[in-house]
């Protein structure tokens, strides 16, 4: 099963697909897209779109895993970003392909086993998980295999308990 | 020159069109597009998308004028209506037309002559400056046409200055 993993974000939107194989997970591809913060607005959201959808056709994954937004310090990058997640969604939408949703703590939670583990922590786990080499950059693009991870993590416990 | 104002929602999105003769403002149409609260973001997303661009087509706008965002009480109320507004954007690029942008503020103060009025004094005006029977219904509807008569006010005074 291949997981595509979206971490929303307007100037930087972070990408990672890993494929699972029974318990083991794999690293397949991960990056950013970066949208140019000098474009209109209606510029960036076409290209963020755009791009999406010819990640999500190259890489052609099963399920797509995103992160859920509750928390933002600023109203203003809340709707900017809200505006990159509504386009991506409907690209992935457009495509057929399920999306499942997960909150940042429960990202954290399933990739190393606490709600509460920071940043660096979860990069840690991401670069350890899936036996890389350095840690994957940008942190937009280790953020979206952590949501990757946490989606396999919880298809392969459904997999343990399957009749 | 016909004008497409939206006022993104999430819930209920707002659009009005109205058309503009030398210094005369016609109402052309005016509705909102619901969807459904029980329904998975992803299809509500498709849905407005989907119908976004029907209205588009079917009036085809010279120009679209849309309320700008900048303050929500509540963060995942913005995050939901930058999601919506995302996708309306989107399918207004797609279809190559024209947006402007326009703060609260500036619409209350193009309809009203004050950038402090009520929503009640927005409606009125929409009212007497359309020359409608009854106020526009839903509210978001009127908000809708007063960010269109909003863009109508902008291209009729740059009018006045052309060479």
């Amino acid at each position: 099963m291949k997981i595509l993993g979206l971490d929303p974000g307007f100037g930087t939107f972070g990408y990672g697909v890993i494929e699972v194989f029974g318990n083991k997970l794999c690293h397949v591809a991960h990056g950013a897209i970066i949208t140019e913060k000098d474009e209109p607005i209606q510029s960036r959201l076409k290209s963020l779109y755009e791009q999406i959808k010819k990640i999500v056709q190259s890489h052609s994954p099963d399920e797509v895993a995103v992160e859920q937004l509750f928390f933002y310090k600023n109203v203003t990058t809340a709707i900017a970003v809200g505006e990159a997640r509504g386009v991506s969604l409907l690209a992935v939408v457009e495509l057929d392909i399920p999306i499942f949703e997960y909150t940042p703590h429960v990202v954290k939670k399933a990739v190393t086993g606490s709600g509460k583990a920071s940043k660096g922590d979860v990069q840690k786990w991401v670069t350890l998980l899936l036996g890389l080499k350095e840690k994957p950059r940008p942190d937009d693009a280790a953020d979206a295999l952590a949501i990757a991870i946490c989606h396999a993590h919880r298809r392969m416990f459904e997999r343990r308990f399957e009749q």
